[in-house]
């Protein structure tokens, strides 16, 4: 297996995007990308698109050839890879694995998502198809919150977790996006704006759940030939990467208090990179929900089961304590693109552990120079699990 | 590099099928495969599914999730390519690297597409939005068949091919196809069949384009050690793969004459296969319409440029000549359900390398054994080239 880096991240402005088309946001994220890695877009040759909403909440069927041409990747290999909301960590593994494969010398993750062109409702059918569309959402009508609901509502009932103890996600989660200028919510929210938001689907409210997102987020990968050919100072190495899937029917599911497949891509991902959770710096996790913040802490081993809602309560996972979780907002304030978050939060890693986060007061310390992303599609129907090492 | 090889391979019936649903169809191809590979679901630690029309053509927005589930995968990771009517293809890379990286030993490509279950004219704009939407589609209306017219136009009026040239193309794969029972179209046509069908596009008529269907297909793809530990007698070795793409604004090509990521992605796999076109023993080529088998014929070097009619006039691409096309009916006659026409072709190839395509007139005979897959999706938006070698 060749050893492969992160040489390059670029990230557009994450929020309401009706400014640019879907080609114009993607350029927004390549080109500070390519700059970052020093190459050009001809120099790209193979190019995994995340994106989700093709024809769906965007126009475009075909976004790879059309982001790709808009910022003069043409000629390179495409593909668009589609994980539902992990769509981005696995065009992350689809640009690595022709790298590690010995295909390729360099190549481009790009996620992108356009989620704000069409109305809520429709908007809310579409997301509510990202589950199974047969049983859940046409049978019994069931929509993303309310999926989530259900996972919060057995975790209260079995650890004792409260609706402030989910609010607590949303207060960290908020005060870090008010450090990324690129994150879609930049206010600050307290505790008691938590609970007085409007209910979503119980004990979910509306700052409870992650805003429906545009935006874009590119990373260059390159092989060690190449990152020595580029004069690459601080390239951040893939150690690991994880993938599992989980049913899509929920009445199968084990129990509604974590989800197995981030448990299982956690594990392959560390056995790969030869690590363990405890010598993670910092991680990135998917919380689409405030539950599912703490339903990853405890399953991607960052406590044990039921232990999750101790380490918020205590500040672990803020700058300070025991390892940060979510220095960019997370999806909860930096927002979700779906097709995009993989991208944004593997950009994210390749920024902290290079010490370069814009906003320093975001910045975390690093020991080991070790950082992981969590990211699930659906409620646990796809999960990638990816760590980077400087 | 790790060596991989296609250890199994299955496809169920091509044709309309709203017998079934997606999950269903898939399951007509899985099922075969694995037992054709000597493998359990299980034992698949990676599925990429090539699927293009989810939420368009059929309702499901996650197809990879729940035709996975439906075949027992669950547990396995994901992705879903999507590369238009390369698609299965580019799942077929994705699978394909997953092993040759190293990070893991046995995968599967899944192509299924379902594309009748919604009226022609909604199917008609799905298809044309796989151009460049806003621009060929939304400003000028065009449609597939417009956009091959064009290049039939343009080859007829430098290379003096005629109508009944683009004729013998379609005479060719319906003669094939009535050998194939798991085709679409299984009946023969002649020229003047042809000639006088309904126009579609002018020069274009019915029987030059390839009909719209539902289909699967599916490939396991083992390591050494695994096709060793499997004890698979013949393993069909991937020997090369090669991808490019081609700008999606066709005001912007050099010509109407071939397709330029063919050339390349041709000329890559080929570099990687260490083999040249007069090696291969048979071809498996794009023909979504009669055009394109001529086109792709110059395209990838079974001739030079301007020669493909002369190939077709002499027999030359019919068992029997000097390069077999399409001995399964091509999409033309097979069927071109658009995510799984690529690992169909690869199919193909398997079964004809191992010498056991069940109708044996149609069996190519070998020398090299070796066997060669082109997969064009939009006009050359993609472009996918394998290689496999006995």
């Amino acid at each position: 297996m060749k050893k492969v880096a992160v040489i390059g991240a670029g990230n557009s402005k994450f929020g309401v995007r009706n400014d640019v088309n879907i080609a114009e946001l993607a350029f927004e994220a390549v080109k500070p990308c390519l700059e970052d890695a020093n190459a050009a877009a001809k120099d790209i040759q193979f190019v995994a698109l995340g994106s989700v909403g093709a024809g769906a909440w965007y126009e475009e069927l075909l976004p790879a050839v059309v982001t790709g041409e808009y910022c003069g990747l043409t000629g390179a290999g495409l593909v668009r890879c589609e994980a539902a909301c992990a769509s981005g960590s696995a065009a992350f593994f689809t640009a690595y694995s022709a790298i590690a494969s010995g295909q390729a010398d360099i190549t481009m993750a790009l996620g992108v998502e356009k989620m704000r062109e069409i109305d809520n409702a429709t908007s809310m059918e579409w997301i509510g198809r990202a589950g199974y569309y047969m049983w859940e959402f046409h049978n019994f009508g069931m929509t993303f919150p309310a999926y989530y609901a259900m996972y919060a509502t057995a975790h209260m009932a079995k650890f004792g977790t409260t609706e402030e103890d989910l609010a607590l996600v949303a207060v960290k989660n908020h005060k870090y996006g008010s450090m990324n200028p690129n994150a879609h919510l930049q206010n600050k929210v307290t505790v008691d704006d938590v609970l007085s938001s409007m209910v979503i689907a119980s004990p979910l409210k509306l700052y409870d759940c992650c805003p429906l997102t545009d935006g874009a987020s590119a990373l260059v990968l390159a092989s060690e030939e190449k990152v020595k050919e580029l004069g690459i100072d601080t390239p951040i190495w893939v150690a690991g990467i994880g993938y599992s899937s989980g049913t899509a029917n929920l009445s199968k599911r084990p129990d509604f208090v974590g989800l197995e497949s981030s448990v299982s891509a956690s594990k392959m991902a560390h056995k790969m990179a030869n690590t363990a959770p405890d010598q993670l710096d910092f991680a990135e996790v998917h919380d689409c929900f405030t539950i599912a913040e703490i339903l990853a802490y405890e399953d991607i081993g960052l406590c044990r089961k039921g232990e999750g809602v101790k380490l918020l309560r205590e500040g672990q996972t803020e700058i300070g304590g025991k390892i940060p979780v979510n220095m960019d907002g997370g999806l909860k304030a930096k927002g979700h693109p779906i097709g995009a978050t993989g991208c944004a939060m593997i950009y994210e890693l390749t920024k902290q552990l290079r010490e370069e986060t814009v906003e320093r007061s975001r910045q975390v310390p690093l020991k080991n120079y070790i950082g992981l992303a969590h990211n699930v599609g659906g409620t646990g129907h796809y999960c990638y699990v990816t760590i980077l090492r400087r």
